[in-house]
Parts: structure tokens; sequence; C-alpha cells
């Protein structure tokens, strides 16, 4: 099956390309991507395969490829939705929807597995096993699609799941894996700080909110400082100080946004309690009334770290010249709704260098310049393959046998 | 003198009210009195006096009465601008002029101070001296009008000044003197604090100005705890903390602004020197770049004792009915531009209350609801009158000479 | 009387002189002069006059100069305890009990008074009233000598007090009058904070009392700078962090200390009530646990105004050589126990200056090189021999019926 | 080899335990341990072998061992200094040394290292290569002995070090490893404040470094919480605030020391230059004067990846029965001066469980409890025996070559 496969990939590579860019045209943002959600559902029509659409909370796609034999289900897994950026390149497929933009990669992904997905349906005869293709809507505004797609109970029977993403540090050839906890999880918070406003020359008759708001900053740095093992990873930005006024005012309320990240469920917690503590502290402390909202969103997304073992040994085991490292990818602090997935089914979330070539600056993803070398796409397309060809051919059920859900 | 004009001024006491209550129906902002100005000159046209328009930075008027016999020359002002704030009583003559009103009083002021003046012209054959009435434009807003006017050198021959403020927190006959610094100076900041803005999970990559600025907020709490003699008093407020943005990502700049209040000048240059070493401390301590600009306003009032006690007793043994007490009127944190005037000419500003009858709930200066008794007009014109009639019933020249300037 | 009364002062200022010289050679500690009690007892017997010994919870004495006439009575105090100071003066006279130091002139508060109190004894045919003279000891120790002195009822039939305090910012011949608060009231505190300890490199497993304790005093900054009206006076000094440990371990416990200064009882509250809050806040903000004791000292020194007055208009109006000026003192952060006198019976507390002359540099009261003019010792006498001739030739009652106790 | 090692260490695993007893009761404190050198030195007389004694700045000993055959050199190290910590343990052989104490398991260390060099040099005619026993002085106080034999010249011909530790947290038989940075750098700091003392009530007159010293605190949490890495690992604990002082009396210094902690040189980096930087702002913000001493001590512990594998397989591969499993080792924040070796020579350090069987409380190092298995000395002299043969029995240049330092 493999060899078929990669000639198969290699054969339609400029067809990924043009799906790719016809995507790049016509973003769509966030749980509004009907037409995009048409132009994918209709590729798959007449294919045999069964389409699930306006699956989840919002244009969730899942088509199902059954094998001809008995086995195992995985799933594969690529997103759809585009973000609210001007687009500041000058390709000449460039944004057609002022103010919107592919500035993620997720036009390639959902390029490079609509085309893997066909072949794969091509080669559904000598597929020992079911591969549940997943288009997701919505991974980057929260809640997400991945967690409603789960919900649905589309993907209860999946064994393993498998998702890549494009990333312009490494260049196209090159794989990235991380085992364990990969990518961040974030809650974000919104505290109101209710004082009293006065005159500007009588702070004993108010009860000034933004000396206490520069308190609450300030005591909130010793929870990454005392309270996480130095060897986790937090962070708590305030992003947002929303007390503009009149500057012999003494404003009666502000308002604080800002994020948190971790790299574990007990950090998570750690820093939502501590929060709340020193919220409580503050009012205490000034005789402020605090609302407080802290809200999780995105968990880490822990890699399943024999899942993990499994792709990057398949890879690097390949002769492919189109995959051409396999690198330990770092950690980071961008967050993924794929960690949902992850939270249910054992997988693995790896990377795909996509770094333009010849190119001196790289803009990273969600930058109004990000683009990509699309030699990329197929790089995907034949890595996610090579895991797929890998994880049948094997005696599959081996890893699935030995993981432990966390 | 004294006789004849207590009761002219009794005579014409509804005259003062229907001034008043004209210019409350069309109040002007500061420096844009036009109106204002031409129905006070308006007034005094054709009454044999000189008439200076447009004195200082706008529409000021200076008014001379040159009585008939030689002596000193004393000066009375009266303001006349209204503030930006949308009147919210239910008063008849509400302000026919949407989002401007007079709720500091200054109407009051100005009908008074017409109506005294114009019994003063008519008893100038008896009046040993001077007297230049000063219809002050643009009390309200920095740099105000008074500093120009004493600039103008229309005042250089002035021996001696008076002002008064209607205040709601006493009822009308009573009159408040203070002696020494009575109202505060003012000084405004803004502090711009240029980080390095980022994504809230990357601070190392960022400098968060949010960050630099709690801290700022927090140290300069200290210039007043403990840079200041205990005995002193000093105020600083930031008023507006400008970091409105997004929860997520790292702001590049924050603007902070506010206001500072002290009673000397020794304490305003302890302010201001101190605040530009925090702002100092601040770029060392967290590699920030501050834009700081630090300006004086309104210096601090200071009454001139002697002037002040000559005021003091001149109403105290006065037997009028209508001025029913005089009271050490504490110091108050509010600023003025008549300071101005007493940096350079000894004199005092008094206060005459204005609390309306039979209402339980007082709305101060600057309240959209602030209103007051107009009984206090007749109350305003007599004390002034009777300090300018005490004034030059006596030697007044003793009370001249011996003042030292500060 | 007063004529009479100055001779005998003049004739015996060598006495007063050396009477202070011995008292400086044999200081004792508060609470624990012994012979310093026994000396001025001594002195008084025989004279005719009741001697109370013990008065109070120390060694204060009082003596009842009953006049042949009847009247008002009065109260003067001197107080004659020592400090715990190492004398460094080259004075011939200097301390023979090392490491005491009669260091804020209370050897010549004594000294003038035992004189002044003779002659008046002397006087007493002539006397239309009753004097007592408190020489009181413990002044400078919390809880001091005058409360007790007060509570043991000797003083229930005083009419009015007055006592002197030599002052070596002034000259000898000025003496210093204040009204109203003069004097600062005084608290002390002691926090402890319970974390929890740790090694260094693991501060998650710890609670480190001393980053609670360093937000807690940044917080209590605010109490200054945001919580006390600004035209009144007050300081919180946190004057011990005693917090040494290893560098590399986390302490699990530290104790501060500190002392409150006030002018105003509202102050005294403010800063106690806002002091409590910010303990539970640091509490619940760091997790620490906090005990902490605010114990108030002696209150502020509240000058009764028309004492005062009289007082100063007395010492104005006589042209006795030695008396030169009276000024009008600055407020101090000072505090004193003759405050609680002034709580019960109206009163005044006023500054004689003692300024050593020739001298360049001054050293004040409580430091080891503390020196007076020994002409302020007259003048002491003069000045509240002065004071008690206006008040029994007056008629006195006046005085007395027209104070309010605040 | 291997086998007639094993058995040769298994025979002698009495022995190991007599010699740690004997060396737990005569712990000798760091740059002192004169007894403890003779007594490991007179062990290795006449056995045919070099000596070096007092090597490095202390009493270290290097003992070589050359094999008869040609190859690589190694270095095997002990450390064996004791801690001043009071014994708390019922053992029979419990310090005869007051206060002095073996609580970090180097007697073990030593014991196991004594006879497995002793049974190497018996092997020595079938050793194809040479293996340098250093016996280590001073590994618990900065500086250490590790550096100073380093810089002694005595290991330049080595080619791979190996060293191991005690720990009570795994029972014996487990072996630990851990690649890369495995235990944390260490500086140190003292930061002395000159302010200006005062009386507590006038902080305008002095300069108070507590609350300068309160605000440092508060600053530097920022350096952890704002300016590393979020996944790279940083402490910094002030663990001493030297501040006691009266209550009433503002100081005119105080001292801090503390401690940093970081996992690599670029983290160490960041906080010393961070430290820098916001005491260069405290001194602009407050005016005082710092003097700061930052130095620092025991680099991070790097495992050189392909050593640490090496010795991680070596010992994964045995079928040894007193090696019964090898885990990964958590990362930790104590520091070693093994890591100054390991910064020139290739190497790793590892791991061997100790845990006491059958308590319920385990006491780790340095706690006057510690306690240890001694089956675990002969799990250490096996496992360091196992990586030796290996060592040697492989092509061992392997390794080596393929070495890059970093």
């Amino acid at each position: 099956m493999r060899e078929q496969l990669m000639t198969m990939l290699e054969e339609r590579k400029e067809e990924m390309i043009e799906i790719r860019r016809y995507l790049h045209q016509y973003p769509e943002l966030s749980f509004k991507e009907t037409n995009t959600a048409k132009f994918i559902a209709a590729f798959y029509e007449g294919k045999g395969v069964e389409i699930e659409r306006n699956v989840g909370n919002g244009y969730g796609i899942v088509v199902t490829i059954k094998g001809e034999k008995p086995g195992k289900t995985i799933a594969l897994r690529a997103d759809f939705d585009a973000l609210a950026i001007k687009e500041e390149t000058d390709v000449p497929f460039k944004s057609k929807n002022e103010g919107v933009m592919h500035a993620c990669g997720h036009d390639g992904h959902t390029a490079y597995l609509m085309v893997l997905a066909d072949c794969l349906i091509q080669l559904k005869s000598s597929l020992p096993g079911t591969i549940k293709i997943i288009h997701q809507h919505a991974e980057e505004i929260s809640p997400g699609g991945a967690k409603s797609i789960l919900d649905s109970g589309i993907l209860d029977d999946v064994d393993h799941i498998f998702g890549a993403h494009l990333m312009p540090n490494e260049p196209a050839g090159t794989i990235g894996c991380n085992s364990g906890y990969t990518m961040a999880g974030r809650s974000s918070f919104k505290l109101g700080i209710q004082g009293a406003g006065g005159h500007g020359s009588s702070p004993h008759l108010a009860n000034d909110p933004i000396v206490a708001g520069a308190h609450f900053i300030t005591a909130i740095q010793t929870i990454i400082s005392r309270r996480l093992n130095p060897f986790d990873t937090g962070v708590i930005t305030v992003g947002s100080f929303d007390g503009k006024g009149a500057r012999n005012v003494i404003k009666d309320r502000v308002e604080l946004e800002g994020d948190a990240r971790y790299m574990s469920d007990e950090t998570r917690e750690t820093i939502e309690s501590e929060m709340h503590r020193i919220v409580k502290g503050v009012e205490a402390e000034f005789g402020v009334e605090c609302d407080f909202l802290y809200e999780s969103d995105y968990p880490p997304l822990y890699n399943h770290p024999e899942i993990t073992e499994f792709v990057k040994t398949s890879l690097e085991k390949t002769d492919d010249p189109d995959i051409k490292q396999v690198i330990e990818f770092p950690k980071f602090s961008g967050s993924e709704d794929f960690a949902y997935y992850l939270e249910k089914i054992p997988g693995t979330f790896f990377f795909i260098g996509c770094k333009p070539s010849g190119v001196e600056k790289v803009y990273f993803n969600h930058h109004p310049k990000f683009d990509m070398d699309e030699e990329s796409l197929l790089v995907a397309a034949k890595s996610v393959g090579e895991v797929v060809c890998c994880y049948f051919e094997q005696n599959c059920s081996q890893i699935g046998e030995t993981v432990e859900m966390s």
C-alpha cells in the first residue's frame, strides 16, 4: 500500500497546491466557514464514503473511509478556519476576503489532507481498518470545534488519532515530534475592580481601583515566581488594563484581562486557585469589590509517548527523499484544541516544516505576512500517509494495547 | 458710604438673581465666553467708567471705578466661565446650552459683583481711592485667565485684591475665612511607558509595560508616605491607566495620567523631583522607555494673614443681619487661579455659604445637580461691600504697609 | 505678687543651675528614679506643704501649695526621668551613671520648677487659689507616669494645667506656643508573619514570609497616601524587619515592628483599622498566618486654644527682659504623655528655647551631645511664673468657664 | 573482567558497609577532612598505584590505576566531606563528631568507590586503559573541591568521567539517569541598601532602606515571571532580610542575602543581568546606595547525552539481579560541583536509589535523620563497575569520538 500511496501523492502534488491556493483566496472566520465546508464536502461526494456534515458546534465534516479488511480505526485531522487578519503578502492568490486570512496554514492542512484522503479512498480495498478524516472547523477561537466533535460521539470508536501542523521555523522536509506535554493549556481571566470614584484631590473619600489593580498585578507575579515548581512552565499575562479616565478623577472601576499558559493540569490548578486567592486578598487589603472570571480554555496538549515514539520511528526509518529528517520539536506555549482529542484518544500531534525557501526573515503563524513553502504540502501528506501505512502494516494493535491513558 | 451701599444692595437683590438666572441659562465654556463677556461689558457701558475688554488670554473685562478722592487701589474679582457638564437640575432657568453648565457658581459670582460694582459706581463721589472690577474669563481650565490678566499689567497699581467663592457646604449668611495656604496647588502629569509588545505566552520576548506601570503606581505612593513632611499636605492621583488591549497580547505601550495637589511650593518641588526620580528608576528597573511630562498648574492659594484677619474682623464686627457668622473655613484641596493674583498682590480669597435651604442632600460644585440658595448673592455683595467700606474707612494704608510678600 | 516672684526667681537663678547640674550627674531611668524622687521630696520637706509621694505607677510626687485666699486650682508639671543614652558631652557635671543621661532636659524642668514652687510657697499668703506641683516620673517610656497620676484622682480638682519643655531649636528667651493638636499621638505594632520554611530552590514547597512581608510594607504606604485626609498628619514606619537567615533557606517566619504617629484620634483610628485590614489582606493573598499586635500609646497632645491664647497673651504683654519673644511653635511629631492630662484638664504645653549660645551645631533632645543654655532655666521659671500670676490676677474663672473639652 | 569484578564486589559487600559506618562515625567538615583523607590514602598504600594527596584546594586524593593494556582514560569520583548538622538518627554508628554528620551519603560514596577501586586494581592486568579514582574533598561548600582538582591538571588526560550519588527517593536496586541539564546551577547574592537613618516620625528627613528593600523584593519576582523563557527553570530566593531595629527608628542600612538556581548558563546570565538592572533601578527610584555582590557558584550540571545514553544502555542490558531497573531520574534544583568536571570532560552523573526499606517516612539528604539502605552500596559499586566494564569492553572510543563538548 505504501508505495502506491506515495506515488499517488507525488502525482497530485500540484492539486494540493491548487486547493491550498483556492482556500487561501477565500478564507472564512471560525464558526463562519460555510463555503469552505461546502467546498470540502463537495470534494468527497460521489466517492463512496460516508460524509457527516455540520458535526459538533459548527461546520465540521467527518469522512469515514472503511477499509475492506477489518482492523483498527484511526482518525486524521486538519482544521480549516482562518483568522481576522488583513493579509500583507504579495502572493497572486492573496485573500479576497478583506480582513480575513489563512495566516496559520490551515489552508495547507486542509489541502494535503483532502488529497491524502482521496488517495486512501482509492486504496481502501487494501486497507485493514477504518480511517476517519476530520475536517475541523473553528480551531482558532475558543471553545473551538474539537471538543464538540468529540462530544458528538462520532469518534467514539477511534483507536488512535493523528494531527499535523505546518510550522515555518523549519524547512520543508523536516518533521518535528515532541513527547508528553508539548503545547500549552490556556486560561483567560477578567477582573473587574470596583472601588469608589471621587475627586483626585480627596483620595480618602474615594477608593482608588487603579492602586488596587497595580497591587494585584504586582502580587500575581509571585504565583509564577514562588508558587510553581521551578521545573514547571507557567505564564500569567495581564494584557489589558482598562483604566482610561480623567487625570484628576479617581475612577470607580477598572477592568483587567489576561491569560495564563501552562504545560500540565496541575499547573493550571495552581494558577487558578492562587489567582482566586490573590483576588480575595486584594479585596480584603483595599476594600474593593472584585468580580473575577477565570475560564480554562484549551488544555495542555499531551502527546502520548508511545504513539509519538511510533510516529517518530516510522518517519525516521522511511527512505522517502521528501522526508528529510525528524527532529525533537521544542515544546511551546501556543495552544491547540487538538489537545481535547488527546485527552480521550491516544495519539500525537506533530509538526511539518514549511519555511519559505530563500527568504531572509521568516514570518510566523498569525503574522499578516505569514507564508509557506508549498513543497511542505507533499511532505505533510507523505508523512501522515507514512504513519497510516506503518500503523496498518505493523501489528498496530500492539501500540494500542499498551497505551495507558493519563 | 456703608449704609447707602447696603441699602442699595438690598434694593437690587432681585436684579442679582435675575442676572444670575440669565447667565445660568446661557453658560459658556472657558475661553469661549463671547456672549457672556458682551453681556457684562454692555452692563457697564454709559456708566462713566473705563471698560477694558479682552484682557489677558481671553474675554477678560476690567472695569475701573475711580473714586473722586485720592487713595489706594483695590481689585475685586469674579469669574464667569462655565463647565462641560450636562445639567441635571429641574430649575426653570436650566442651561439652554446643552452639555454646558454653570455648576460652580460663577454665574452667581458675576451677578453679585455686577450689581455691587454698579452701586459703587454710583457712590464714587465719596470713594477715597480706586476699585478695579475684574470679570475674569476661564478660571476652570488651565492656564486660566488670572495669570494673563496679571501679566497684562492692568493690575500693576493694585494695592490689595479680594475674591469670594460661593460654597454649598455652609448656609447663606455664613462667611468662611482661612489664613495662609488655603487651597491647593496643582500639577498634572502624563507618563508614557514604552515597552515591547509580544504574545502573552512569551513575556521574555516582550517587555510588559503594564507590569512596569503597576510598579510605578506602587512606588509613587512612597512620595506621599515617606518623602513629604507629615505635617505637609500632598496628594498624587493616577486618574487614568490607559492600557486596554487584548487579553493574550503584551502591549507595547501604556499611558498614565494623573495630578498632584499640595499646599506649598516646597511640597510641589518635592513631588515633582521625586516623580522624576521614580520615572528614571522604573526605566532602569524594567528597561522600558518613559516619556514623562509634568506640568505645574495653579499654585497653592496663599491668603495673606493680615489681609485675611482684616476681612475677618471687618465682617465679624458688622451688625448687618444678612451676614450671620464668620467661621474659619477649612483648607481644601481644590485649586483656583486666584492664587496667581495672590502671588503678586496682597489679598485674600474667602467663602460665601450658599447651601440651598430645605434640601436633604447637598450637591457640591461641579456636580450636575449643583444648586445655590440665591439669598447668598446678597450676602456675597454685602460682604465684599463691607470689606470695601472698611478698607476705605480705615486708615487702610496700615494694612498695606505691613504686608510682607512671601 | 508678680514683681516679688520675678525678683525671687532672679535671685535664685544659680540655685536652679546647681540643682540641674546635680540631677544631671545622677540621672535615673524611667520607673527607676528612686534617688531623684527622694531628692525632690526632701527639698519640700518642712516647707509647710502637703507632699504626696509614689503617686501613680512610680515615684511621682505631687506637692500642693494652698494659697491663703480661695480660688481656682491649677497644676504645673515637670518630668524627672532620664534616658538610656551614654553621654558624649564634655560638661564638668557629666552623668556619673554610665549609660544613663538627662538628654531630654528633664533635669532642667525639675530644677526650674522646684525653685519656682519654693518661691510660690513663700508667696502663698497672697495666692488666691491652689497650685499643684507635679514632679512626674517616667515620661520617656510608655505607659508613662502621667496617665497613672491622673487615674490616682489627685488632680480631680484641678481647673487648668500647664507644662513646659526645653527645646534647643530656639535660643533662651524665646517661648513657643501652638494651639490645637501640637504633638503627635503614637502607636506601636508588631507583625509576625508565619509562612512555611523550606529550601531556597523549592519555593513551591514553602511559603516565603519575606515576600509577604515586602508586600505588606508596600501596601501600608497606601494608608498614608490614599486613606488619610491629605490635610491630616500621619506616619507609619516599619523600623524593624527581623528576617535574618541563610541565603538559601526560605524562612518560616519574620517579624516586623513599627510605629505610627498622628495628630488626631480620627487619624489614629483610620491607621489602626486600615493596618488590620491590610494584615488580613496579606494573609488572604499569601496564605500566611499573621499575628498582629497594635497598641496605642500616648495620644496626640491637644493644647486647648483658649488656654493657649491666654498663655501667649500673658507672655507677650510682659515687659520682663528675660522673656524676649513669643512665637508660634511648629507642630511636631514627637509624643508626650502630658497629652493625657490635656485629655481631662484644660491646659496647654509650651516650649522654652534653650539653644546653647555660641555653638555651631545644635544637638537635639535624645542626642548623646544634647546640651542647654542654662539661662533658659530662669526663662522657664519666669514664664511659668508669669502664667501663674496672670492666671490668678485676672478673673481667671473667665477662661475656665468657656473652655469646652473636646 | 566483568564477571570477576561482580563476584569480587559481592564478596566485599560487608567491607563496604564497615568502611561506610566507620566514616559515618568520624565525619569531617568540608576543607577540614584531614583524618578522612589520611584514612583513604592509607587504604591505597602498598597497592602499587600512584596516590596523589592534597590535590586542589584541600585534601583531595587521586589514585591512578594504570591498566596493563593501552587504552582510554576515565575518571570515577566520590566525595568525602560531611555537613554541619547534628545527627538525629539512632544508628549504632552515629556520628561521634558532635554537630557534624554524613547526612548526604558521601560516606557511602567513598566506601563503595574504595572497594570498587581496590577490585579494579586487582584486575589491572586485564584493564585496557587507565582509571583515575577521585576521592574529592569539599563538595558541600563553595568553591568546592572539584574545580581546583580540574585546575590542577591532573585530569587533563581523562577522556570520560563518571560519578554517582545515593538518593533516598528510590529503593536500592533502582538507578536513575537524566540527560542534559540535570541539576541546577547556583548563584548567591548580597545586597546592602544604604539609606539614611532617622526618627520614625520624620521619614522625610531620613531615607528608609526597609521600604526600598521591600520594593526590591517585589521587583525581582518579575525576573522569574516575565524575563525567563517560561520553559526554562529559574528561582530567586531572598533568604535573609537583615533589618532588625527599633520600632521607632528608621534604619540607615539593611542587608539582604539570597540565592538563585537555574538549569542553563543562559538563564544564569539573564538572572544576573536583570538583578543588576533592578538594583540600579532601586537606587534611582529610592535614592539609596546599594552594594551588590552576585557570585556564581556551581554551574548547572550537564550530563552529556551520548554518555548518559551509554550508561543507561549499559545498565539496562545487564542481568545482574542487584541492578533492578534504570529509570529517568527527574531534574532537580540541587547543585553539585561535579558540574565543573562535566564542563571540561564528557561524562555523566547518575543516581543510586538508597531508600531505607521498611520505613514510613523518608528523610532526604541534609536532614538530621537522613539514613540509607546499605544494600545500595553494592548496587553503586556494581553499577559503576558495570559502566567501567562496558566502557572498556566496547570499542569505547566510539563514544569518545562523537561527543561534542557544549
